[in-house]
């Protein structure tokens, strides 16, 4: 296991060979990851109702391939952005922990909404 | 430093304590996925042409919080879905690797889109 | 009822007063498109299983509003971008009938995702 | 010229034909909206820095063919959400005349993002 300073600096080397630093702006990389997400979406589209697709084989690996791009343009972006993933995760945790207390948060999605 | 599984180990628990799983099947979650990436976009949407509003202190913690946010709901979705996120990382790293040889992908983007 | 090019005169019109064409290139307007589309898309995030929000006279009215962002967004999209939605959307609509042929396509969305 | 009725009643045709219905729910629909709306995301991504790509012909005829797709979807999910387009259009054309008036919002895209 390896945690997200080791992935970020693997994706640096990765880009860094490739000279992509000029195309990898904060914005660019929001665009990316956008487009990504959606990708990781379309996935899950129609299979409700025609059927449990993500279920077959091939589908599965495009879920996995989905989301490590989700993971990796997060990355890039949070590398250029100067955001601290890690530090930035447990806050926002901590945060949904006082947002959503669990006596009023049981069984109830709302406050997600409204 | 903690690594993935000590984050989805947390989100677990957080959405456990509140009945959320009910709520958490792999399709609702990557729309929501879908949502927080777009929450980010917006936060450079107008910035290039509008100042550099992403460095106001306000901003910043949005970048940060919005970054968070994406990434919670990346490993809650692979959580549900069966992803291993952290071998589907390298494994994708791997394949862009051969994709994008530094050779042919050096100062270029070409191929991230045709 | 009016047709489209009245609807894009009208938020030229509107733009144009505001001097915001020059906010108003191509790529910024896909980034608004996309943001809007997410908005949308959040208002039937959790609804299905926390219950028909969406039928609440408030949500209703959101809904409305963002279909209209939407369809704002795109029409911007398409007068900077030179894109003739009327044309394309026709055209488009051909293609989609030459696709999806009705024997073949009878009840069933897989071409739309394979 | 047609305006936005005679199209969603060509849609609505289109999709009784291939008894597509019982696919189209407004929440599968929304989730469309925004994979169209990537899309077309995708066609903006890289070309302020990777070259003018969107005025490559093929990628013109792209930026057709996915506005097309977004007002199909924007159009379907109306149809299914009871949401009156035309309606909703000259309404919040009107509320955003109040929002942005053009003494404070000429030249700044400010409210739009805060």
């Amino acid at each position: 296991m390896t945690d997200l300073k080791e992935k970020a600096a693997a994706l640096r080397a990765f880009n860094e060979a490739r000279e992509w630093g000029q195309f990898h702006n904060p914005r660019n990389l929001a665009m990316a990851l956008s487009v990504e997400a959606a990708e990781l979406l379309e996935l899950f589209l129609w299979c409700e109702d025609a059927g449990p697709q993500p279920a077959l084989p091939e589908r599965r690996r495009k879920v996995d391939d989905e989301a490590a791009d989700v993971l990796i343009c997060l990355l890039n972006l949070c590398e250029r952005a100067g955001v601290d993933l890690e530090a930035a995760f447990w806050k926002k945790l901590q945060k949904n922990e006082a947002k959503y207390p669990v006596e009023r948060a049981r069984g109830s999605m709302r406050k997600h909404d409204e």
